[in-house]
């Protein structure tokens, strides 16, 4: 008996292995595309993770695919343009797949009436890929600003039109949108309750971990006490929607990321390769807990060990 | 086969029924305490329920102890004996058990440490109720006039001192008191995590729902993805707290609420006498419906019922 538990642990710890100068080059071999996460792999906050350009260059110059894939609804497509760009990174609208992107995709594809509204709870981001999908949104920003106060014999009017509620992190969240929303799913016949992710925290600033999507999202299912469609990692909507776009199998794409729970469960949920990187919010000892059952099949401290490792082995 | 199913079923349905006549008085000669809910039950947002000054006092007269228990933990005791007061009842703080008093009992007989800080997710009452059991609250409604913006190098403090997150109904929810709350309870060791009570959605104006302290305490379970303590109904914490202090056993009190899932489970859950009135958010057919598996021992239309069926049976 203690053979075997032994044999299956050595096993089980095998299935994840340290990238290495011996390994890395069966992986970029046999892959296609590579799906990159954001925060904690590309960035921190504002800053730039060491050696993320010469990284991308390097994969870009053997011919890969590069996919950004953000589960931070806070931002549209080309506002993460925008930022690559401010940190000396040169990527299109077309490689960059948010959160706040797949929102407006799922009602796209799922044919959502043109002539029905959606609901923000959620930042800018989401509005304008909304805007650019076709569809009108509310609230945002804007009703942060907004009160709702208890006072008797007032009545809180929200827009019977609404036929979908999108949910992603908020740092203008309050009692007017968490009422507006709950008002739309519990008493417009059919309205979508969509979360954009539910992530617990998120690395949003250099120095700190704040409350992330899955907090508002989670807000929203204790007052309707209904749960989510849930559009970013882990589920594989947007992956769905990647497939057909580039037409490239998902065995020969690699989903790199710094969450196990998001990232690695996304990629190994469509079949990917996986490569977790421990430049973000999970420890090696977190990864190595008994208690983690999501095992990537590589693991580095940072992107940038690939193109280091590359030509490791080449020498 | 089918004789068993529908024994069965008639059997279940015997189990809840209409207070009539015929009942009325076993009922009340067989209890000691009225344990009532208020909202949806003695008022609905600021107007009283019909008939419920008259019935409070035919239960007094008849040598009834009556005790006053809700889960809105907006107000403290005082204040809703102030409430009580201004609808024309006369009511003592000794009389009225609210979530806000609960979540202080809590932390008092389980000797929560005098120079430790809680941090309140709430209103005024959790900080009153604190004060006056000797506690150094922070938060509340002060802080929801606090930002806390997302911006490079900024770093949010928290005071490393409060050993206590307690979570209630709050309509000045923001971001910065969801920040707060959640690196205490993820960052200071051992930090408490207390909620008042987890009801979805309360009658707290007179023309409609909003979102309760549920939507505040599942958006903090979704940042800190950790579970609550739960003082409130349906958790029988407050009424081991009242057998202690009137020393009447449970089956000889009657809990009377309008709703399945925290008055009448509360109520069943401790062993108590359960009615079930319609006059708030809780329909004959939600009781009815198949999905509903919670079931008081008797119903009626509203608690003026009480003295108006004990009059029918005397004649």
């Amino acid at each position: 008996m203690d053979g075997q538990i032994s044999e299956s642990t050595v096993k089980e710890k095998t299935k994840c292995q340290s990238l290495s100068h011996n390994n890395v080059r069966d992986l970029v071999d046999s892959v296609d595309a590579f799906l990159f996460d954001c925060d904690g792999v590309i960035w921190k906050g504002d800053s730039l993770i060491d050696g993320v350009p010469e990284t991308l260059e390097t994969l870009r110059s053997m011919g890969k695919k590069l996919v950004f894939v953000t589960n931070n609804s806070r931002k549209s497509r080309s506002q993460y343009a925008k930022k690559f760009r401010s940190l000396g990174i040169s990527v299109t609208v077309d490689e960059i797949f948010s959160s706040s992107f797949a929102a407006a995709m799922y009602l796209k594809v799922n044919d959502f009436p043109k002539d029905k509204k959606v609901y923000v709870i959620g930042e800018e981001g989401i509005l304008e890929e909304l805007e650019l999908a076709g569809f009108t949104g509310l609230g945002g920003p804007e009703d942060g600003k907004k009160t709702a106060l208890l006072r008797p014999n007032s009545f809180f009017q929200h827009d019977k039109s609404v036929g979908a509620v999108v949910v992603g992190l908020d740092q203008y969240i309050n009692f007017y949108k968490l009422q507006y929303g709950t008002l739309c799913i519990r008493e417009n016949p059919g309205c979508l309750f969509i979360a954009t992710n539910q992530d617990s925290v998120g690395h949003l600033t250099d120095l700190q971990e704040w409350p992330g999507a899955g907090c508002m999202v989670a807000a929203m299912c204790g007052s309707t006490q209904k749960e989510p469609i849930v559009v970013g990692k882990p589920s594989t909507f947007m992956m769905d929607f990647l497939l057909k776009r580039f037409n490239i199998p998902t065995s020969r794409m690699c989903m790199v990321g710094d969450r196990l729970d998001t990232d690695i469960l996304f990629g190994l949920n469509a079949g990917c390769r996986t490569l977790l990187v421990l430049s973000g919010v999970t420890s090696i000892s977190t990864l190595e807990d008994l208690s983690n059952h999501i095992q990537p099949e590589y693991y580095s401290s940072q992107v940038s060990d690939i193109p280091q490792l590359l030509s490791a082995a080449t020498l």
